[in-house]
């Protein structure tokens, strides 16, 4: 009997926003993988369920991956990305490189094997599995190995939601439409600003300037709110967002704009 | 001292889905208000509650909202609506009528009642609060009774990231673009399949024939899949949406298409 792999989302940041499915599976099952290097050099997932729960006893499998993408960003600071730097970025955030590619494959035959021996798994990610989580990159590759593999996907509290929550905005009512954007696509943000009711924008810290230019043109400025680290400690709701400095952008950070 | 507003999304229908935090505040305050009167008689929101925890010694208040949409629809079924039909219930989504403010203003009054009591209380939602919830229909009117109200907003596990969980779905992954529309507005779905990535049709029973013949005239029939009452008891998932019947269709339902 292989093991079962249990997909977990654990929310936003804080620690009551775990599901009670959460909880029971990671206190169950004897190994967890998490994903390390998205930030700030340790797991945030591994940190927010630390705080939930004692994890004395089990196996922690962390798993590095290079965010290249990330270090650029530091280096070049937002105010600095050009079009074109903005269009390399977010096509590496795709492109899969030769070291990324190993680290992969490392954590991949170490969730195998550990499978294989009949051992349950959980691999623990940030808010929600299915937005935006590193975990459909081993996916296919794992289902690849053994399409029988027993793979249980936990939907959690997602920092969208959070985000909006957090800033009194509902993101839809009756018949309106939500967008959601990486934020890197500023090149439609136009069209998509006058065709949908509420656009979401993430991981807006990379393109902030140039966003709130469009924003100013099209008088939309007064409805945006910026949420960065929504349901963490040091969380922050900006409601102007034209007060926003540097050092309040960063990687978890979203724009809710509300025609 | 005024008693908190706590808005509180309890998940999809599993009751593992709530998150601790909705367990601590339900379990703590002495009043619970829930919408009733959505689809199938009972409240869902409470039944999933009910399953988590016990609730003898609360007050239950629920607010019944005739939703006259849902009776038309059910009236001329999905097949008959036409894009007229089609639009006028859409825009009947929106437009409270008298007998259904009436009703909004029975219950605001009620829960305000309570709050100036000092008596704490939740107001319960299927999903997540910020997602389609009938909840922030009342939210400005209380705010306008009183300005400085204590309101805070519990996000929980939406039934679009338990929908594609359910379908081993990533619905965004990198620089992906996400679009959620409620399935009523048929009208722009073709250019939205065009430019976004993943595209969620929310409510799509009213539609379905609709967008079958746009998915077919597209070629995206095959990404197309449909998940029906996601985390409920009787969850149906059809990778191929053709084989559904229109037993299969109701209000909770989803479509998520992915390129």
């Amino acid at each position: 009997m292989t093991g079962k792999l249990y997909v977990i989302g654990v929310g936003p940041g804080d620690p009551e926003l775990l599901t009670l499915k959460a909880v029971r599976i990671l206190k169950d099952v004897p190994c967890i993988c998490v994903p390390k290097g998205r930030e700030e050099g340790s797991s945030l997932a591994l940190s927010i369920v630390k705080r939930a729960l004692n994890l004395d006893g089990k196996e922690i499998i962390e798993a590095h991956f290079p965010m290249r993408k990330t270090k650029g960003i530091k280096a070049s600071k937002h105010q600095s990305i050009k079009d074109s730097d903005a269009l390399t970025l977010c096509r590496s955030d795709t492109f899969i490189d030769s070291e990324l590619d190993t680290k992969w494959q490392e954590t991949i035959e170490t969730v195998y094997s550990r499978l294989n021996k009949g051992i349950n798994m959980a691999f623990i990610t940030i808010g929600d599995p299915t937005i935006y989580s590193t975990f459909f990159y081993l996916y296919d590759r794992l289902l690849e190995l053994n399409p029988e593999l027993n793979i249980e996907i936990i939907p959690g509290v997602s920092s969208i939601n959070t985000a909006a929550a957090r800033a009194n905005l509902s993101l839809s009512l009756a018949d309106e439409k939500i967008a959601i954007l990486p934020a890197t696509y500023t090149d439609n943000l136009k069209e998509t600003l006058e065709k949908f009711d509420t656009i979401v924008l993430m991981k807006v810290h990379r393109v902030f300037d140039k966003v709130l230019t469009i924003l100013n043109e099209m008088n939309l400025t007064n409805n945006a709110v910026y949420v960065s680290r929504a349901g963490m400690d040091d969380e922050k709701i900006f409601k102007n967002i034209r007060d926003i400095k540097e050092a309040d952008l960063n990687y978890f950070s979203v724009v809710i704009i509300k025609k």
